[in-house]
């Protein structure tokens, strides 16, 4: 990973005193190849002038890229060694991709991406990234953080909704021309008076929480940093001092951490019966913090009565993946960040950091997730 | 309708000074006929101690009216001159029915019925009842208010969420083996920022106000009467005079009014043409409130971006109901307040009706719908 720009080079050395890992902490000056790497709209793309989080759409940025005379590719084209992506990870700058449609960046082919710099999540969570080897490489790993924080957090509350009130059932009925009440109201439950746990409560644990005060439920929370007391009683949440000790008292469970080397696999068959009997699960975060095939046994048991989630272990998720066709399940694609109003705001956020990039200015402190070799706090 | 007790008939010319109206005003002594019309549990019934609203669950109050002596029969057989409810209208006391399998008193239905003096709605809503031949005809009716204004109001939050993110077609996409996020994302939004409006802020209104308050949005009620200042500045919703000025400003409208001779057809041709395009509507009110046709052609237009509701101007629903194969719909039979928790309040609450009934006491006074010849003020 040869140095490419002398004066850049020179400046690193300057700011930082251990120049490996300082491939990136500011940009090289010059034209960059920036890549992309979307979902595809299709015949959808037309339908929508602020769909720009889509391949065509292309965060709504290249006619500034290229303004500015940058190379600006964006493919959907992900896997494998003939796809697009990997044609320009040799040559590439930038690379920015989304959890939705998730471009792997693995060790292997940071080692091929000889002038890669900045690698850009336009959402949040980059898990698909090899942090590890990234951060060897002096790479420097950044989120849109808080882009849509939101977003997932309503989307959490819909998929408990959708479970504890078995609304699907009904769904089906009426579409299936049947009017049978008992097949639904014999297990739809109003969320009043219910125990709520939280996985987590980061930014969009505390918006979940916050959406769910009224509702009168009792809102218990499990982190490793406990919030301070005002914000606390604010919204009205117990701390949990211990995964274990709160599950069994949650009639719902809601995921709300990264996907790390301490978390993947974390709610396997063991701790999935600590859970109550007849809880509800659902997990926007990411799907390999769950054990999948426990999830799958669970939901088919009765165990769990319900599992909700947009996230998969692989995305996109094969056709045969159980998640598909377990009973009481509300799961979709990778979707709760990228709304509409999510799009607009991971693709300014992406824009600016861009521009921070070409003109070696620094991140906002939260949005790194590779920095200088160092990962982040929660990925650690 | 000759009066078949003179002791209770006395009772009754001491306590009004109208005794055409009074036949119910206080239950004559003696054992009594109650029927009750609810939907069946089939092969549901038994998988939950706590279901009690279905046929064979009763309210689970049969064990205490045949203690006392008295007659119930239960049935969910209600249509037609042959029905099980037909039969026994001639000799009923009492009849207690549902808003989700509603028997339909009509005052032909009236006519026959010699000895009714009570007609009680286990839920909210007594519009399967002809209340103007209920008063006419010197019933009492009543509802167990508040027994399911939260499971509804909760409802209503989970269809404005399904249609506003888009979920369905999400949904499909994960049980049919497909991945196409731009299917979904291209309409799917944030609620957050987002114009609601209830028409009608009663109960069920204010619950799912307070609900929406954390998600941010504009909030905006249209209602006969303004709450006051303090309620309106805690709930933190807009008050509109006219309905037709309220509905262009609306992203989302959420009908929350009983159904009355002025509210059927309310959302017909004209006024759903004054709605914004692409508003989404949710209706857990009255199916009637709607013209059928309007709303699955503004839904199948593109006018309306999503229908959702669990009401049908005639329930059950028939199998070709075009609320069944619009597009863009979230219906389901009728279910919002008939929850688990929701049938346990409002098993209880006819109990104690049933009780006070027994022994001459009022009733709560909120929850009369005809009281002595007077419909409830929000029934005129």
């Amino acid at each position: 990973m040869a140095m490419k720009h002398a004066a850049s080079s020179a400046l690193r050395s300057l700011l930082s005193p251990s120049s490996t890992f300082a491939r990136n902490l500011h940009a090289p000056a010059g034209k960059k190849k920036i890549v992309g790497v979307f979902y595809k709209g299709n015949e959808y793309a037309k339908l929508n002038p602020n769909f720009v989080g889509c391949v065509e759409g292309a965060l709504g940025i290249r006619e500034w890229l290229e303004s500015l005379g940058h190379q600006y590719i964006v493919t959907d084209d992900k896997e494998g060694p003939n796809s697009e992506l990997e044609k320009h990870i040799p040559d590439a700058h930038v690379i920015i991709s989304t959890p939705f449609h998730p471009a792997y960046v693995t060790a292997e082919r940071i080692k091929k991406a000889k002038n890669l710099e900045l690698l850009l999540t336009a959402g949040i969570g980059s898990d698909h990234v090899d942090l590890k080897a990234a951060a060897a490489a002096g790479l420097t790993v950044a989120e849109i953080t808080g882009s849509n924080v939101v977003s997932v957090a309503e989307d959490e509350l819909l998929r408990i909704l959708v479970l504890v009130r078995n609304f699907l059932p009904g769904y089906h009925q009426a579409v299936n021309g049947e009017w049978n009440v008992a097949g639904i109201a014999h297990r739809a439950y109003d969320l009043e008076g219910k125990t709520i746990g939280t996985v987590g409560a980061g930014r969009i644990g505390k918006l979940l929480l916050q959406r769910l005060k009224p509702f009168n439920c009792n809102l218990l929370y499990y982190d490793r940093l406990r919030m301070n007391p005002e914000v606390e009683k604010e919204i009205g949440a117990k701390f949990e001092e211990e995964l274990d000790a709160m599950l069994p008292k949650c009639d719902v469970i809601v995921i709300n951490m990264p996907l790390t080397e301490q978390t993947r696999g974390l709610f396997d068959k063991n701790r999935i019966a600590k859970c109550k009997k007849g809880v509800v699960i659902v997990n926007n975060a990411r799907g390999a913090i769950m054990d999948t095939q426990a999830i799958a046994d669970a939901c088919s048991s009765g165990h769990v009565a319900g599992y909700g989630g947009d996230v998969w272990p692989i995305q996109p998720a094969p056709k045969d993946h159980p998640w598909r066709y377990m009973p009481n399940h509300a799961m979709t694609p990778h979707i709760s960040g990228t709304t509409i109003d999510a799009q607009l705001r991971y693709a300014a956020g992406v824009k600016d950091m861009l521009d921070r990039h070409f003109r070696g200015e620094a991140f906002p402190e939260q949005n790194y997730i590779v920095k200088e070799g160092q990962l982040a706090s929660q990925y650690r």
